[in-house]
């Protein structure tokens, strides 16, 4: 049975550390090198249900795409619910680790998972990693389809093929036109869509979008329009998980380490339910 | 007929420009303040489609909640967006002017309409302007209900009763809990979650609510939990316009001027399509 | 006849508009990239009176070299004097292209006008720009006189070559002293005495210089003292006008485009009248 | 005879230090507070003219109105400009003590002498100082003219009361308008338009402004056309030294210090000739 | 028996966290709020060895002047030294609380400990704090002696009644020089000298002064020289773990809490061992 | 007899002015460049004592190895102790040079100089220069021992062979264990530590240790504990002053210069006496 210090070896070198940005914070954020690790958890928050999950199911090692304090703490107290969560994982002896932005810019990794969920060919990175040669590490991905779909086929694919939750996929653009080239990538798209024009690409599917940065890309060139697709943030992260705990189970066998790798089955999406619009008898609204 | 100056004024005097917050970019951008006013239309955000509305209606002036520039530009050429709007109102004689954070915060404002819209009865601000010593200007309204709702009650009243979107509402937290207190802000609400809590309301609806800052507050205490709403960013301010409309028609009458004032009719929310989740078949996805 | 878009195109490629400042703004300020142009207009200063003459004159394109805008608006309304300029360009069809830091340290560029119209020899450039292999571009220039001149000499032929301005040229140094060697930059020249120095010359020619950098300019090196020249600073910014337009004209035969261009004849320097001093009959005054 | 701690205090009295801006360095550069003081030279600039002529008038103690160390120097060796003053002064036992900002703002201060040269009632300061009750002390003086004059006929008294130098007086304006009142600055006057504008006076007179803060002040409103008057800066200083003398001559008498107080006589505007342009013979040039 | 949260409401009565410096990070660090508490021990550093100390002794809180994480953290993994302590901590129930710069300026806190180890009548603080109405609290004391000593005397006492370490006392200043007044300050002084030398006291007894400050401080006015006592940072705080204890003690009694208090015995000066110069025969030295 | 510029010329090659840190203040710091030397006098610190040293001496040049001034001043008035100091040297005709982090870093630098009187063999720089290739010049020494000595003998050694100080070398670790690698750095070596660790010495020896750096250096890594040892600063940097005199001399002896080169025998470190700790009768004190 490997002890901590050698399965999060094995972690760092599918997700160096140092590849994470500057402002994230990545690595242990508890747990100690030297215990046995037999079982470990993949989940994209370290919530409490997470860590109660970890727990029920004897979790040596819980693994988190989110980091649980991504900007310093003076303080894990059980009064906050941070400060619970490190209670629960210390006193049952469940390690934490995080892989956030060295895992979306890994070969493979955040947004491969996402593209491989929506049956995407893998064209090239979205924003390329200028240190890797290959051309390959990156924020988000370009892709191909195999066979054109219009607009609201591939919204239908992504409601389908993502893990469902109650926001479903919000779209943007004339449900006919067709999407060749989709730029894909797991989490908060904001900040991406100057990487997503300059791609060229048809459309580009993310979470968390706003109005304005979403208003402006749909403004930015009515000669090319550009559809969107929001998904919920953790319904674009989880296929991560499971490529992940594939990652691991392969490492696992090479060395002969024997351990039980799961993906949280904990839905972590805030949202829990939604409403549609309804005609309003609101006099003069623009129905 | 009054003057383009004149009119600002009274604008001013509604929603004076230095109640803005100083990174906000209100007040006239373009037009000349010596030219006549006999038509006003009111809109939520300045693109091209409202611009062009406002021409076919022959408006002499528009005035949206958005800022056009909220950042400085250097530039107004026609090859962008945002200067093309400027070529195509200059051209056209139609001035546009800007009330948001002056307007979100004054008595009555954009959550005051948002309420209203609700109908729900508005208790205070959210967050006070200390500068008041009424106590009624502020950003957000805490507000309370007749008769209590229950969070899927009240989820079906807000999609029923705002302007409809193709996104409609997300909805957090038990269906069946209870609904007497609720924090409303109109537009982007990820900033006001400490605000939400010191207010001790049993829900917060808003837009524009991220996965993390919406998965913190949901988390943040157990024992208290905070029903979320998130609504399109513009179905939530466009409430504003009636209102705001209806107290230039008003100034209008008693100033004799003899003004035209309109509300848009273009839906700038920029999500026109929703596909919801189905039980994928994704092996081992938590559906 | 050439659309803006294609008469912008050929001017950056004569001043690149990444080869300005990072604190610049240059470009297109106003004007739809698919008018016609036909007739051109060079200016110093885009202000009301430019404007005017660019109005008066039927340009449909005006290239200014100082910005409207060095730093960014939210505002063009015509209440501002520079609004007013956008309004009256956009309603006349006058579009408006800037360029400034990027046309200073062109090849040729702002002070080979200048040093042209000083009938002065080129040696090198003042601040030579790293990129450039050729060694050519930079901001200001190294000259030689072809035959020396004292101080006096040189002053009088600056007052005489530069346009005429009601400021003239103000002096300091030895008017016995031999001028060899000039440095020349078109402008406010208080920030490259450093690079002055360096360049071990004679005397500097510029615009804008204040008490204390030419005290301190001045006392630097009593061992080697600089003779230092200021002219008014539309003067020695006004020659480029005629190189950049005489461009301008070459390229315009080149493409058959049969261009019409034109140079400003206003005057833009805001001093109008000296009045020179006279012994005073202060007792006591250092007369 | 008064040693120099003593007649620092009593400077100090007339001109507090702590009434200088943040950013200024006033108070005494080099000397002993021990040595006698029976001699004191006034000048604007504490350059090596000066230093000499304080030296060969036998002088114990020079005041100027320029620091020497505007920033902090970490060396004074007499290698440097500076560093020579230094040492030229510890060696000949001359103290040095400078009176900037605050003797700008002092009541009466430097722009108080220079109304007072041009024989300018004072109203009131141009910038007040918030912490005076009285409301006199300030940055710059708003002043009235007994008779008006023509901007012609005050920029003729500028020039022949001010102490004579080789670039007299800039004039920007209608020469015919009439100035009844007349903001007055000694010193650098650029980052004061918005002062003079919210005074509404008829003119200005300041020293070193450059293009584009003249020209944005005149465009600024047509309407209500500011006239400029830009003198030497030394020249609108010089006033304050002779006023300075006359107020250290009374504190002499008043403790029976038998002081003698001089003014220096050196003219240490850098410029020494003044070259008026001519009607240039260049083809096109806009004379 | 108290819970956790009850007794640290009492503590942050006597110490409240409002009151510490921004840049300080006091409150709690571990435990659950809902625990029981019987047993406290107080101490000056959360280090390992004082963690052991702790959990041998059965505490269920440790109080520490210093915090454990100053700076925010985002890891408390058992691979860093501080991970350690907080494993070692909540897997044995301890909670870990810390007063510092607000049990600094309290009233009473660590000077007036220091000061009562040392035998010297408080006057008041070193460096008041503006919002005690009061006057007493505030970094640091100015004390009196009941009979003056001589420096050589109150070195002798300083060593005899601080808590023995291997460092003993520094001393700089003229071996027969009287005190009559010294400003004490527990942890480091270098920051205080302004201070100090506003209180005009005879000396300064404190810890961790580095050569330039302390070289300065004596430097600086010769003719009122400033004795200097620099002792082991730890001796110079941990009187205050008696003083606080002493007050829980008391609060406990108060509230029938049947606290058992204790006090650290671990010394965590670092320095461990003292070597006295010896005359040396390096040819030349000063010695 | 050569002129200060030729002396100071001969110092610059030794230690480069652009070798020193960027928050640096080194070179020459008052003195004529034009003025003969024959005589020099090496010290630590450029304090009263050390200048009247140099007078007496006769010295025309004091090099030290503190600046006077480290930040900026904008007086040298004598009122303040370092203004003192440059009337001192200034009418005494002494001009006081500096090499600081220049001679830190130097080859053969300060810790050469410290590890030489430690008798210590040098292997590589601590802080590597990276612009040297020789991989000779950085901070601190990395060194070895001859023959292994325990923590307690290394400490008597550095007791015996260092400029003897009052308060003599302070000790942490166990005093048994051996030392064969060590770093030294001359001055605080507080910021030191990671490169330190880096090295994976076993004893680091500096000056200005502070409790919170020396206790986390301790507890940073039990299994591989450091031992350290903190003299005076002056003590650390003076076998330097020996190292750069003898460095002249050659100099002066190659050059025909005949200059007499001194080293300063006034011990500036601030402490002139020690207490040592003895057992405390407060009752409950952890002796």
């Amino acid at each position: 049975m490997p002890r901590l210090s050698e399965v999060i070896a094995a972690l760092d070198a599918l997700w160096p550390p140092d590849r994470a940005e500057g402002w994230d914070a990545v690595g242990t954020v508890c747990g100690d090198p030297d215990q046995d690790v037999s079982r470990v958890l993949f989940a994209v928050d370290p919530v409490g249900e997470v860590a109660d999950e970890a727990v029920r199911l004897g979790a040596d090692l819980l693994v988190t795409h989110h980091p649980l304090y991504l900007r310093g703490t003076t303080t894990v107290a059980a009064s906050t619910f941070k400060g619970r969560v490190v209670h629960t994982l210390i006193k049952n002896d469940v390690a934490l680790h995080v892989a956030h932005t060295n895992a979306d810019t890994a070969d493979p990794g955040v947004s491969d998972a996402l593209a491989g969920a929506l049956d995407l060919r893998v064209v090239r990175p979205l924003v390329p990693d200028p240190t890797d040669p290959a051309g390959r590490r990156g924020l988000g991905r370009v892709c191909a389809l195999e066979h054109p779909l219009t607009v609201r086929e591939f919204a239908a694919r992504a409601a389908e093929r993502l893990p469902a939750t109650a926001q479903g996929v919000r779209v943007a653009g004339d449900p006919d036109a067709l999407v060749r080239t989709v730029a894909v990538s797991g989490g908060s798209g904001d900040s991406l869509f100057d990487a997503v024009r300059a791609a060229g690409v048809d459309a580009f599917l993310t979470a968390d979008l706003r109005h304005h940065p979403a208003s402006e890309a749909r403004a930015h060139d009515p000669r090319t329009p550009l559809a969107l697709f929001d998904a919920a943030h953790w319904a674009t992260e989880w296929p991560w998980c499971e490529l992940a705990a594939a990652q691991l189970d392969e490492i696992s066998d090479r060395h002969g380490w024997d351990l039980r790798v799961h993906v949280s089955k904990t839905v972590t999406d805030p949202w829990t339910a939604h409403a549609a619009s309804t005609t309003t008898d609101h006099p003069g609204a623009p129905n």
